[in-house]
């Protein structure tokens, strides 16, 4: 089903840049976009400023707090959110579920919500869905999950004039809950979707878990709803998450970290008394040197920190629609993927979901560059041996698989590329064949192309092959068939 | 031998920061150090500025440039280049090497050269070298390597009172040439030390050659020699250069590559017209979009681009410091080679060289990172091998190695950790073993790991050993050696 509110104009594997338009905002929010975190007793920098100088069209506040608050209830009622805040883009509100997961309870209902936030003009409200933390057991996840839907039913019931609804996804750490969680989502009227209570699984480095969550919940949503991967700011994942798929998240680590003295980087996160030089040329950085930040009262240090992060995170997600115009989102994911052996674990785990991305790929791109040995496991490599599956040759005739030239003394002479395998000459100029590979291949590249070689022969039982590699370890020609011939051109 | 000039502060592999006094400007530059290579004819960003935005603390020019201008050479003889280029840092000046490569000959002597730096205040000259290009016939590099060490015999007899003097090392693409030029201008009496005429390998990508060329280089001056990567501006192979143990790198990029609407990244080089969204928030970058760049005029586009350039370019060095100083340069690099498969070939050669920096290499640091395939040929990788072949164990001994808890069935019970291999218990919280690995270890970990148990059953031909392991696949497996028992605890 076509969303009504959100349109996707560029594609490159799962990962999008597309238009959620906010039509009580008069709004329309490009993505991936990055909401940063406003609590309105704690405004580190001012959201007038994260528009002019950040370039901030949305944001996000919890209602819960506007609702229970003898200073800015009433404030809210009277004068509006984006009043209160001094932000004209498009403003976003969470319903208290984060509280209801912190302390057990909260004293308000999807509908009492839902109608709160109309009427304070929040532009995209949350029902109060039930957060089931990762590793809870089965049957806690699937009854709660049962009671989330009820949310969202009785959400759809709602009058909330032009505000948009947040339909968030649980199911803990069952794929499977999570993609029946997103089927059903999908399938209601609401219109973004948070893949919700992941922050534990971000704060202990679970990566490779949080991939396989997004997976299932993207499984059951389809390619055409918003997703809003819930609690996500720390710019070191945020590559790694749109190429899953996601296109919203919001950062209140810009405030939290700087308030502890932390300095984000796509790299990580460091401590501002560790850092004798700042790896940044933000304005923040380009006017001070670390030593300068710690020499200033708590309040200033806090709030430069705190522009620093903004900067860090708002130049990442910049980075991350650039690569998704050229076409190189994964290889972005690739140089993100090396900040810490966890985040190399989620991208180990996108490449077990090679099918979904696959899936959705566009067929061609600008250039293909194999960075390690995880490249060997990209979709366009699978994809390319799927189609060896099917490529059929004359029974009887021999056929020459070559890293080197041609060879008269074959009746065919196919290249071999490392890491995709064996193709006819005539598709050397196209996507991926036109592959940067370097120079000095891997075992894993290598094997890769040998399992090529193999799902050719399989596919042509009667055909006679010869493998002419250049150098290729044993144990990537223990991949290949005996019965195909082979020559080492090195030797 | 240790030089005068320069003093080593902190070591991380072979990269470090160091301290080169620059006694006739008074100035002491901390390396790694970028020099920004000013044409007084072209000055795109004025030099003051260098020194108060971007924190240069020394630049290049070239004195050939003065040496010939009916314009300025009157007026630097008079004035001083100080004066002349409104900079009050340290500055090197070139030779007119480059002219020669370029035309084929110049019409100034070392002699005449270094004494006219020195007229013209410079703070470190250079004689007038032979660059000889890559994959020049041996003999010509043999040769014009002749002429270069008689031309720095020649310098050390000039009066060049307190200007420190350069001492290029040349020899081609021949490792064993290069090395021999690094020794020999270690001998000599002069400063500093350029590694030359490696530009067109960076032009084409050749970074694997380009780390061979340094090596030999760094073979033959040693720890101890000020290294200079002449004519390397890119801020992508910075890590990889320092990592080989390269202090001084000078820019010309960030202006040419400006006048060309060509926009520097440490993932590399994009076109202005290519870009929909500046990947980076260095106050330019914070300031514009694209589209309001290519709005203006051609001189301030230039300039603003020139300046993005340099922002980048400081960035990266700041980084790298920064690494150095907190010990995970090797992580820096493993991220960096993911910029092009060009790249991975650079970092790949480099752990071809890993003899020369396991040398050096402190033996402990924070924690090793492992990041890639790559990163089970890291120099703490092959030291822990080495170690274990000097382990001697019982003779009649039965010795468990395992990734599992240790088991009373044994003599004794050892701990199992891909990359390194096997390693008493009581090492676990030494450096490197307490390194942060992927819970997705891939075949080239659990190779690495599998030949450090065949060098400790190697070294131990009289014990007996059993390996339990998590699932390592048969090609990790093939190089335990049979008369290892092995057990999968996967199973």
């Amino acid at each position: 089903m076509t969303r009504e509110h959100f349109e996707i104009r560029d594609q490159d594997g799962l990962g999008r840049i597309g238009e959620l338009a906010v039509p009580r905002a008069d709004v329309t929010v490009e993505t991936p976009a990055l909401l940063p975190v406003i609590n309105p007793h704690l405004r580190t920098v001012e959201p007038s400023r994260l528009r002019s100088e950040f370039g901030a069209e949305i944001l996000i506040t919890n209602s819960y707090i506007f609702y229970g608050s003898d200073d800015y209830r009433q404030r809210a009622l009277d004068e509006g959110l984006h009043e209160v805040l001094g932000f004209d883009g498009a403003i976003m509100t969470d319903s208290g579920s984060f509280q209801l997961a912190e302390y057990g309870e909260i004293d308000v209902t999807t509908p009492e919500i839902l109608r709160f936030q109309r009427e304070v003009g929040s532009d995209i409200g949350t029902p109060v869905d039930v957060p089931t933390p990762p590793d809870a057991p089965r049957e806690q996840a699937d009854e709660e999950l049962a009671t989330t839907q009820e949310r969202l039913e009785v959400a759809e019931g709602v009058d909330v004039g032009e505000m948009l609804v947040n339909a968030p996804v649980q199911g803990s750490t069952y794929p499977d809950l999570r993609e029946r969680a997103g089927r059903h989502a999908a399938a209601t009227d609401l219109d973004v979707f948070p893949v919700g209570a992941v922050v534990p699984l971000m704060n202990d480095y679970r990566y490779a878990d949080m991939v396989d969550v997004i997976a299932g919940a993207k499984r059951g949503l389809g390619r055409d709803a918003p997703v809003h991967l819930f609690g996500a700011g720390h710019p070191m994942m945020f590559a790694l998450a749109v190429a899953m798929g996601c296109d919203l998240f919001d950062s209140a680590a810009y405030a939290l970290y700087a308030r502890d003295d932390r300095y984000l980087t796509v790299r990580g996160t460091e401590h501002l008394d560790d850092l004798e030089y700042f790896p940044c040329s933000c304005p923040v950085c380009a006017d001070h040197e670390p030593a300068d930040l710690r020499a200033l009262g708590d309040r200033d240090r806090e709030r430069l920190l705190a522009e620093h992060n903004l900067h860090v995170t708002f130049e990442e997600i910049r980075t991350i629609k650039q690569a998704l115009r050229a076409g190189d989102l994964l290889e972005l994911v690739e140089t993100r993927a090396r900040a810490h052996p966890a985040m190399l674990d989620g991208y180990r785990a996108l490449t077990d979901h090679a099918d979904l991305l696959e899936r959705e790929d566009s067929a061609s791109k600008g250039a293909f560059f194999y960075l390690s040995g995880e490249s060997a496991r990209r979709p366009e490599v699978l994809r390319h041996r799927e189609r060896l599956a099917r490529l059929s040759l004359d029974p009887g005739d021999s056929v020459l698989l070559t890293e080197g030239g041609p060879s008269d003394r074959y009746d065919e002479s196919w290249r071999v590329l490392a890491p995709f395998g064996p193709f006819p000459r005539h598709l050397s100029e196209t996507y991926p064949l036109t592959a940067e590979v370097p120079e000095r291949m891997d075992a894993e590249g290598h094997r890769s192309a040998a399992k090529g070689v193999a799902r050719l022969a399989e596919a042509n039982p009667e055909t006679e092959f010869t493998l002419a590699h250049h150098d290729w370890p044993e144990r990537a020609l223990a991949a290949v068939p005996d019965r195909v011939a082979t020559v080492d051109l090195a030797e």
